[in-house]
């Protein structure tokens, strides 16, 4: 194995990772956790996020139930057991790391707001969807992100399991995501999942001024100025 | 032109377009254009929809704001101007018929609730999603169907361009929804109305079996029988 770097925190034998629902205390990391992610899809054009936008649109006051409307889990991981905390774990599980342990440059930096000695490794966004097809809601998975020291270790699989095990739970028809077509990686990973890549549907999106120059088409009709 | 089937009742000269928000009178409707969109699309094994579980998912009491969770509009075509209805009404126009007169066999089948002649010619559901890059809500049109006699006349247009525009004003991100890659006609009118179709993005779908074999992960996990 190779050292570890100068400042970097390595972990070994057993750790504990928690998925748990997210306040505002997480903003600083969940805008640092995108951004990577951004860095990660080559979509660094793409980000627009700021501490005040995540703060107002993700824990508006009052904050509606978990998986009822825009819904963060932070993931952390600690070297003591967690105590599960009924109103905020969605699940919480035991890594063995003895046998590969792993150095975490950046974990003074996602040092957890829950203290503890807790890092934060990873975030989820989800929200409800709906399907026309079977008229029930399904919760739609935004974002689903773990930080590079931490892949490859079981802990995408176990925020995934647990959003679609609450999913199934609470009477949800499905659980759907987007992924690149060229993550070869992602792509085995879910469809070892249980998961389908639907190869036909392609997103479409109207957005920036494309989107703006629809506002007050609607006063135009009112005005009689629309046709056919 | 043809000569209109009988049962067929026929549109000609002025008709008047109005897009409004939808209530529980209008389920059997939704449910019927449900199942049109199903064949249309060749997705008829999917189609499980049924007039209860649309009334109990779309239209809870209190049924929410519009374009804050579920939201379902429907398109109504009345032989005289409509009244615009400033609580339910989201566009209305008027559409000169007189150059090519319209046969609609389903007329009758689809008389709107709503009276006064006017008929259901298709329907629209969308919802809240959310941008992490944008930091902000933005709006998913889950569907969008005309029926098919009133197909290219503007009418596809016209919803599309309503909802994006109230998406804008309430200060939306971006309005997203899919298209079969097959649809040709379907990608070039949404090109045309300036929206992107993006290659790389695939749909990832847990459903069904796949998807209850994860329900109760979280309680093996409390059993401490999980492990890397």
């Amino acid at each position: 194995m190779a050292a570890a770097p100068a400042n970097s925190t390595t972990f070994s034998g057993d750790v504990w990772a928690e998925l748990r629902l997210a306040d505002a205390r997480d903003v600083p990391h969940i805008h640092s956790l995108i951004h990577q992610m951004a860095e990660f899809e080559l979509l660094t054009d793409l980000f627009a996020a700021t501490e005040e936008l995540l703060t107002s649109t993700l824990f508006p006051s009052p904050t509606p139930p978990p998986f009822t409307s825009f819904t963060a889990l932070i993931l952390d991981l600690s070297p003591s057991p967690a105590v599960p905390d009924s109103s905020s774990t969605i699940d919480s599980r035991r890594f063995d790391l003895s046998a590969s342990p792993l150095a975490d440059p950046e974990a003074a930096a996602f040092a957890s707001p829950r203290g503890g000695g807790r890092v934060t490794a990873g975030f989820v966004i989800c929200f409800p969807n709906y399907s026309t097809f079977l008229s029930k809601p399904g919760l739609y998975v935004e974002d689903i992100f773990v930080r590079a020291p931490w892949r490859r270790r079981g802990l995408g699989r176990m925020m995934l399991s647990a959003v679609a095990g609450r999913a199934a739970e609470i009477g949800m028809g499905r659980v759907e995501w987007c992924v690149l077509d060229w993550n070869k990686n992602a792509i085995d990973f879910y469809e070892g999942m249980g998961a389908d890549v639907l190869p036909q549907w392609r997103i479409c999106r109207l957005t920036g001024a494309a989107l703006d120059k629809y506002k007050g088409s609607q006063e135009e009709a009112a005005d009689g100025k629309a046709a056919a």
